[in-house]
């Protein structure tokens, strides 16, 4: 039996810092129930955040990678998977989370890949403080989309959703 | 000097009678505007609508196809690409559309889209009556994001974001 | 009916003068049997000539553009379909060649797309003029693959596999 | 410092026992070097054969997969990456080797990779016992190319190209 493989989403750039200490408390959280933590592996925001807390919990890291090469990668990433397609790669980030968990501020990529997931029916747990956003992907999310105030509640929630 | 490519993108399945009108519509200015129109080419919703509209008109129909093959392909394709990559498919219509028109009542599918254009540094056009996702997509697009009413008005906000 | 998609696939940066001549010549007689050409689009070596030999015969040019935009993309093409794959692009020139034609020296970019098409279970016109080419790739094509010496050969040769 | 990925790539159905007995041992191989195996991930021929290999040797498995759920994975891959792409996933493998190992009887999918990683500047070890592959790989892989005539040679030859 694998272990289930837990995808991370959230911004890059624009991450706060607020978002990326939810991220890293995400990471820890989700290495220290022995799921493999994947993320977009970027060296950046919430996905460098995220890399850490699993890594430094002794968790496995995968990361899906932007670049075709380790440029600009998360020196965290256990596992890195070479896609060189830039945002393009946001699908393989939702069909390979068994389920996705999708934190901080909302960014136009960590968008695409909560969409990508519900697409692919997919279930996704939303960590987010904004109003309009659990707005629109609650009543698009359906039974898919569960919402979600902290970094425990959403492992708390994954847990749930892994149950046969 | 090529012919600007115009994306419409909208919901399959899901789609509404008046959803696929307005996409019916959408097809058809565009073509009329000597532009070639880009839609993900399945013969369902408003994908079809939007390929009808621009075929009826004479325009050129491209389709960035789910399938490997045309087994699903809308029939008012003229330029079917095909990529066997399903929803993953989805960003390359973001990437090929020099300006992006999205419509009708939002779907997971045409939300990875318009998220995907905006990652992307794309203009999007938003023709929506709805106002979780106007609210949400106004606020992460910014400048990159238009908000219309009707498919005149749409077709009016390309023919300026075309402009040099 | 859609018009048949004849790809034309051969090196870039590689290719000798005799290869770029050869895939003019493929471009201008695709074009002239009314067949959309498709090829990588790259503004270099046979992907540049069979799209300028397409468009001078005044025929529809489609480019699979291995970038996110157009900065390296032949002047020729009409339908670029920007996919930021880099070489990773390669698969869908494949899927979507109703008949693939590959010409001259062969490159490890060419061989990729010819081995994705054999792979796709499409059928591949080989014009080559290299015995170590012809030798493994006519064993590993079996009937999919037919081996040709001239572009008015590898023309006809389409002929017959789009006939019904 | 994380690990070496080393892909082990061959045919899928067409895999001969023979084939199938070598991947079983490149696989344990690469696992008792200490390094990951990356591998197409489907359950059937030279595939299943490395991943049961490596597995059994105690390594982790990739598997970089062509569907978009586990219906036709190998029941020893440990993390898999879903990507729905069938045969266009292999651009992935190529990108996604820190070097690869190419094993058996040559089919179209294994050209593919072997033609995408020599496209990506990649090494490549080749494990072959044909002429014609040999022939042609040989002058076109260059210096990128080493072949080899055993598992056992195969891995030494991994050995020396990860020395910095």
């Amino acid at each position: 039996m694998r272990k289930p493989m837990i995808g991370v989403m959230g911004a890059g750039r624009y991450a706060t810092a607020a978002d990326c200490k939810e991220a890293r408390e995400l990471g820890r959280l989700v290495a220290s129930k022995g799921w493999v933590l994947l993320s977009g592996g970027t060296a950046v925001g919430t996905m460098d955040a995220a890399c850490q807390g699993a890594h430094d919990a002794g968790g496995l890291v995968v990361g899906v990678i932007a670049g075709a090469d380790d440029s600009n990668m998360s020196q965290y990433v256990d596992v890195p998977i070479f896609t060189g397609m830039k945002g393009g790669r946001n699908f393989i980030n939702a069909l390979s989370s068994d389920v996705m968990i999708a934190c901080g501020s909302m960014a136009a990529g960590t968008l695409s890949e909560i969409a990508l997931a519900l697409r692919f029916d997919k279930r996704v747990v939303l960590l987010s403080h904004e109003n309009d956003t659990k707005a629109l992907l609650s009543r698009l999310g359906g039974e898919q989309l569960r919402m979600v105030e902290t970094p425990a509640e959403a492992v708390a929630e994954v847990e749930r959703l892994l149950m046969p």
